[in-house]
């Protein structure tokens, strides 16, 4: 009897089918310095349990992007081993403050399915949810993901493709984090006089940092992560892909670009939700990430006079500078490009 | 006056000879998290407080070979900075649990004595013990080292050679850990259905993963352990060995192999005792480890209903997959063996 | 209008100036375990609880030069962005203990201006103050920075050098640490024989010990610090500079050099105060460091019978091993060093 994990085929999943992940994780002050470590993320409000409880946080929460991770990671043994491919992600939403000695542990459902024209692959649609150690949701979100099929012969299934929100509605993330003590939040300790009223519409920055990936890293990042993908992990594996090497986890770049997003965005201290986003090329140990973000929208948050959400995509690029905003065309993406993430900032007013 | 530590030649050592090693080390949340991150280990028991504490441990206690390298590590200054090679190990116990904030130091006892025939160089028997700052015995382990002799006009030293079990006792890990609440014990949550009486002896199982090694993980984890062993640091000293590069400390290939042996033996949760252990070939930054087990006994515990003992037998290679289980043959271990363990695994009945 | 930080550059300062940088920092116990990892310092009180709270601390307190490195860091986007070189360092005194759970932040005043005869670069004198989450002063230095002009056309700043000592009095941190219970200092546990009253001035010595450098170390450190120095992180820009490539943050030479250090002066426990320093050449991934240190200078402390201070003068080279102490002739310093530190280390008596 094999005891070792073959992972799913797509034929091993239907609508409505619910998935246990293994290894419930309790998220300490270790992982935190690690995240630190890795990406050099400076927000006043993860980075200082006395800042974050100025402002209203029983102490400095977990980087909403370390909980996603965390989340994310549990979830690959049971659907994504057998993946071709991670198409994207919609509806995520970071509902409730993870701090540092609070297990999160995730479940998935399986909300669509549809078999891919060759019959060989198919797209798996799965709603997964973080919960911490009393039940309660931290995090929600779908991705789908391209699958193999591993016995031809089956017949397709039927065909049901969830219909999914292009956009958070900003009144789902209003009770997220607690009220802010405004005229606590201090800009000097911050980094930035820059608020929520600063920004507008279409405004485009450059983020000007940049970080050159090694190997270490990035394996370092995906094991703190639990996530069991063999493509980041196996130099000789790589040997046999197109790329001929080791892929870097999706995951990493966008917390990356996160981290290099503080220089312009500095006050957006909570990542509200995902509203979509892409991993449009690959990313490789030796490249050197840069990030710009352009404001697409502004909204107030239900009952929330102290803060307002600013709906940013942010675009990282590999080995170029963004200071002339690289972006997709009608031609598509140029190869720079390696993330276009569109997500809900909170900032204070 | 020399204030350097130049480490103990052959002839420093006797029989009886006691040590207590410097610098005591006190076992952090943040230990863990880089434990986590150096291996990608999946064990739900050291993974969540929550799942440890279900089922009746204080907490989440720290992984047992993470304890292993901290009490190994401060005696390599007194044992080992001289050593030509580390022949083996034997008799090593799991006795306690360690938690984050306890603090562990480390004593030895020379326990036999042999000169080699060249006269150049001889074996040292040492056991070590590590305790915790309540001065309770938390690991005690017996491994033999080749050390220089440093004046070989000296006598040899009367042979002592010590009578090593080749198999710990199950009784001697009954009470090593807490009695589990086996009704509290989540499969779905651990990672696997199997346990202790799904295995049989002599199945064999392909752990199927893969981790290639860098030279800053490496070198991150043997500091982390605070093993002082030059080999591991010193790219210059590595170009003058025999192999023209930095060796991995060997102890980092078995956190590895039981990182990977998760996928097999994921209810595995408690390392209890290592009967005996190789380090066949040498293993260097780029090598890709893979491993595969062994069941070779199961056993009762006397007194424990909870739990039962699985001995196994793991083995790790490099550049090469485990799925023919790469093995031992007259001839002598293939070149891609680079580990022989021989453990016993607790895991719920 | 730009929202990202440009920096500050020579014509943005003047003297009385003050600055409040941005992200106050929670140290913890996962920073204290990467420390340990990226360095592997041995020092007993910073390791093990036990071990400090037998004299006197309440805890193992963060080690000195991590505070440090947690408060430079934050004053790099407003004192070095737009540095040519970081020139010196003098007056640093370690002033109170830090333990996990504190948080630090750094102000800065501007103590002195000079704009260079070229009229594009200027030094700019900063002394720099790190406090606690009570607001008590815990660290404070001058560091004196080659900065660009960034408009030429600007009348130069009236010329004001600052007095600085050339040495700290030992009375200036004769309170920087608690009142040690000498009683209860275990030289075993503390891994050497040798307490302040067996150094001697002119005494040197080689510490034998050596440590290769990677990227994915260096990066790590320079981030978990929050030291946003581009230099150090980006390979592209690496590639246009006149080494071609990244540059090593000098702190991180400091604390390997530290680190290395406790072979040979084990006892060492405490640096109270850093004289000056120079990074005399650049360090690289790939270079292997070496240290050797004298004793300069023995000193009581005023009112403390319980400890006394060396005045240490710690070499650092790369890929030249210290057995003949390399060291600054007529010529200037050889290729091969790469810091000359002159510290006060407290040891007990």
């Amino acid at each position: 009897m094999n005891k070792t994990n073959p992972g799913n085929f797509l034929e091993n999943h239907y609508v409505g089918q619910t998935i246990t992940h293994a290894t419930p994780r309790t998220i300490t002050e270790g992982d935190v310095a690690l995240y630190t470590a890795l990406y050099g993320s400076r927000f006043a409000v993860q980075s200082a349990d006395s800042f974050a409880m100025d402002i209203g946080f029983e102490a400095a929460p977990i980087d909403d992007l370390l909980v996603f991770h965390m989340v994310f990671g549990k979830t690959v043994p049971d659907t994504s081993l057998n993946a071709v491919a991670n198409l994207g992600y919609a509806d995520c939403k970071f509902i409730r403050p993870v701090y540092p000695g609070d297990t999160v542990s995730s479940t998935s459902k399986i909300i669509g399915l549809k078999e891919n024209s060759n019959g060989r692959t198919g797209v798996v649609y799965v709603r997964s949810t973080g919960r911490n150690q009393n039940g309660e949701i931290v995090l929600e979100y779908v991705r789908w993901v391209m699958v193999r099929k591993k016995d031809k012969s089956l017949p397709a299934p039927e065909e049901d493709i969830p219909n999914l929100p292009k956009r958070v509605e900003p009144s789902d993330f209003a009770s997220s984090i607690p009220e802010i003590r405004i005229e606590n939040y201090n800009n000097d300790l911050a980094g930035s006089q820059h608020r929520w009223g600063d920004y507008e519409e279409g405004e485009k920055i450059d983020h000007v940092d940049a970080m050159t990936l090694e190997e270490a890293e990035h394996q370092m990042a995906t094991r703190l992560y639990q996530n069991t993908a063999k493509v980041h992990f196996n130099h000789l594996l790589g040997l046999t892909n197109r790329f001929g090497r080791r892929l870097i986890y999706g995951g990493h770049v966008i917390s990356l670009a996160r981290a290099l997003s503080y220089n312009g965005l500095a006050n957006g201290f909570h990542l509200a939700a995902i509203n979509g986003g892409r991993h449009v090329n690959p990313c490789f140990a030796g490249d050197t990430v840069y990030a710009w973000s352009e404001i697409i929208e502004k909204a107030e948050i239900p009952g929330r006079e102290d803060v307002g959400a600013l709906r940013v995509r942010t675009v990282a690029t590999k080995n170029r500078s963004c200071e002339n905003f690289p972006d997709k065309t009608d031609d598509g993406y140029p190869n720079c490009v390696i993330l276009d993430l569109d997500y809900w900032l909170m900032m204070p007013r």
